[in-house]
């Protein structure tokens, strides 16, 4: 972490984009040895717009020098965590395009072993970075969720879970309107199709534990009310007791704006 | 059909309800030889309002004399045509009810043979009929929207098409503002996971073509919206020209009222 490495290519990739509206941009610098190998991407899009037009789009720069197979695997790695795990209203786009442009001018023979690894470290954390801008920017949101998986005995049964919850338009309006309703989120937990034991399922919802062992517990509701309604990002854990697969997924609330905007759009 | 008998019964079973409001109930009587049989059925629900609440239930009477395991395969095989293929939001209840009652007062042997299929094709059109009625009283609903997929290679990759389209907010509130937006529709089907040609799709809305082969086509896009405007009932016929497998699913769309109304309410 170069802290000013990053502000000086946030502010040169900031320069690119002729809109600050909804800009998303995020830059790293990460030191190997004597070479600094910078990092910047861009991305536009908040939702499935219209399928003759570009909806996700998003660029990132690197003056690393990199195989060509090994940048494709590192771009799909991260992709894995960040761009696949995002959601607006769940409508996938017929054309979401993230491309990797590597220069290789940072110098130097092509990454291998550790150095690869902390590049693709920085890479992972980069497309997070991004890719969670997206919700933020969804149509008409009020808050980005962010659904945590943990304990789920596959990646595949914690992933169903987190994107199911974020489908749900009844857990989206729920954290709209600032209500800590856990039986919306572990009912979608259930019909996702996921193999687990819903007597092992717990459930928190910034930081507070609304729901335990299959059971729901008592709870200060509305002081986690209104830690939803006073924060931008509503936090929803879920443990599974199941194994060690993970995953963060993020999404947006569900407004009454989101329904203006597309049911006031027209062809 | 029987006029006056089902006319009578349906008056029967409005007096078993308590309340006129999101009232669902269908009659059906059709006689047999010198036997008539009996039909009623009521149900109540619109979407999946909370998890510890009864959320749809419904009950379906008969007179008709049916042996146990007939009577359980002519409701499940009426089932998949009707209560499972309904959806409001698409966020599945952890209780969704519906129950088959036959007295046997109509008298005589257990229905077999052609008088069972007789029986069993009234079932499932009264099982259609009322499910139809659900999203047609989803919360904040303006419209009913019908999801008919022909021509598919199975039914299942028929359920997937209709029952994706069906969870799309995109389409939804594209119906809920008037917008005969074909693009939401398609990439909708698209992204299912149904296995068809999109070279070989084509759609129309309340008997409108928009789209043709894989090719949006001219249509008077005014007409069209004022078809979904000005009717309760908007119908989308996709057909995929792949084999002979069809399905009707319905749905609501998704309008601020529905927001409003899910944002607002409070465990």
């Amino acid at each position: 972490m170069l802290g000013d490495e990053e502000a000086s290519f946030l502010s040169a990739a900031r320069g690119i984009l002729t809109t600050d509206k909804g800009v998303k941009v995020a830059a790293r610098a990460v030191r190997l040895g004597d070479r600094t190998l910078r990092l910047a991407g861009m991305a536009k899009g908040a939702g499935m717009i219209g399928p003759r037009m570009a909806t996700m789009l998003a660029v990132v720069l690197t003056d690393a020098p990199l195989s060509v197979v090994d940048a494709q695997d590192s771009l799909s790695a991260a992709v894995a965590d960040s761009f696949n795990c995002i959601s607006v209203e769940g409508h996938m786009s017929t054309n979401d395009t993230l491309l990797l442009l590597a220069s290789g001018a940072a110098g130097g023979a092509p990454l291998a072993g550790d150095a690869l690894r902390s590049f693709q470290t920085e890479l992972r954390e980069l497309c997070i970075e991004l890719a969670r801008m997206i919700p933020d920017d969804g149509e008409g949101a009020t808050h980005r969720i962010a659904i945590e998986v943990r304990g789920a005995a596959t990646r595949d049964d914690a992933y169903r879970i987190a994107r199911t919850i974020a489908d749900s338009a009844l857990v989206k309006t729920a954290i709209a309107g600032g209500d800590p309703n856990w039986g919306r989120i572990v009912s979608a937990a259930g019909y996702s199709g996921a193999d687990f034991d819903p007597n092992r399922l717990s459930l928190s919802i910034n930081g507070t534990r609304l729901y335990q062992l299959g059971q729901p517990v008592d709870f200060d509701a509305p002081a986690t009310s209104r830690s939803i309604r006073e924060n931008r990002e509503t936090h929803l854990l879920l443990e599974l007791d199941q194994g060690s697969a993970t995953i963060t997924f993020w999404t947006s609330d569900l407004t009454v704006d989101y329904v203006r905007f597309n049911a006031d759009y027209h062809t």
